[in-house]
């Protein structure tokens, strides 16, 4: 059994075209949003009980957030626990420090959290998003972690450039890229009442230049695959500050 | 200059508790939503405007996220850049995977992100809430930042036992804790209607028992202080992964 979910909801075609991708490698059942959640919360929600609405066979909408999604999945909704979790794909990518905040590395996460192999896939593009060529990626990554498992505890971070197959040259095992910001990062305007209002991204963001990044893979037509783990510990500055003297 | 954010909302007490201490040792501004944002996106508002309403003399409520917060107070609300940004005090604690979702360690990223140097605090309870003790220490750790710095792109995540000050024994360096669920995770009802609905968090969420991280810590009444870093790459995975033929 294969878990799908994603949060752009379980009616955009990015989660529809690849579920039907995945049927070939296994029996898909798909668990997502009832709406789109990119923009709201990414946690559990347990201060509220959860509504599953069937839709057609083995579509399951929640009326959560898509960390639910695959909680409940793997807990109340499938038949049995799924070999892998699939998130995606999702229209926009996941490159860099934004998956912090990212719904569909999110859902990928709390799979990795109740301890089932998963990935996140997304298409880098803000439209004509070529979802067919991402699927068919994604078919190949998830035949080989059913074969092979990923290490404990990490996850696959999947970019796909929006570009046709042949354009796209190849895959890349890549690292987490940095966003830097380049000028002023925000605007300040005046409403015809006269009050001040602010819109963050006022300034250009722009890509960290080291090499083998998530950013330079999918910026030079390659497929990004970086592996990521749930540890934010930095190791390095636990003996450092053990000198400290607070 | 020091900033002072979030996620409890401008008129909680603990961030009232917290810039009154931070105030002996440097120009402190706190800058906060202004309704509590717990439970909702964590990520930067980039599809609408953000307002500021200054509440009192370096009091500046925002209706966003935390991190709009800590965006807003660096780029465009306090007249000089800060030396330091600290979020807190947490109603609740922050240990273990619940970093990946928490608003207030998510305002230490940010400000980590545009470059200053950040710690996140954090009182390990649900109720009759020490802060003054929570207070103290963090005015010590800021004074050690201030004189010594943080690592690169590094950030602290301090949480805090809440017990009188005798009985805190002292602080440890530590790393972030697991969540194990034991048993089931999902518990299903059956409304009025005859529709049925779920709970997340109907099985135990227990600490894993590895040593020396922050539940640990904070279990055994010392204060805990994780380094965090925003770099998720699963290093030893990428040596591994190159080696698959996809």
């Amino acid at each position: 059994m294969i878990l799908v979910t994603n949060d752009d909801g379980i009616h955009s075609k990015g989660i529809i075209v690849l579920a039907k991708a995945l049927q070939e490698i296994g029996d898909v059942f798909v668990v997502a949003p009832d709406r789109e959640k990119s923009a709201i919360a990414h946690s559990l929600t347990l201060h509220r009980p959860l509504r599953v609405e069937k839709i057609k066979k083995k579509f399951y909408a929640v009326d959560g957030t898509p960390a639910d999604c695959v909680h409940l999945g793997i807990n109340a909704i499938l038949p049995g626990r799924p070999r892998l979790v699939v998130s995606g794909i999702n229209k926009g990518g996941n490159l860099g420090d934004d998956i912090t905040y990212s719904g569909t590395v999110s859902a990928a996460f709390e799979a990795t959290l109740l301890g089932v192999p998963s990935f996140a896939i997304s298409l880098v593009s803000r439209s004509h998003f070529k979802f067919d060529v991402a699927a068919r990626f994604a078919v190949r990554v998830a035949r080989y972690i059913l074969k092979k498992g990923l290490s404990k505890d990490t996850l696959l971070n999947i970019n796909v450039p929006n570009l046709g197959e042949k354009k796209i040259k190849s895959y890349k095992i890549t690292q987490q890229g940095r966003w830097v910001h380049n000028g002023s990062a925000v605007v300040e305007k005046m409403d015809p009442r006269g009050k001040k209002y602010y819109w963050i991204g006022g300034g250009q963001l722009v890509f960290d230049k080291r090499k083998n990044t998530d950013f330079e893979a999918v910026s030079n037509a390659y497929i990004s695959i970086t592996p990521l783990h749930l540890d934010l510990t930095h190791y390095p500055s636990i003996g450092r500050l053990k000198k400290w003297r607070l």
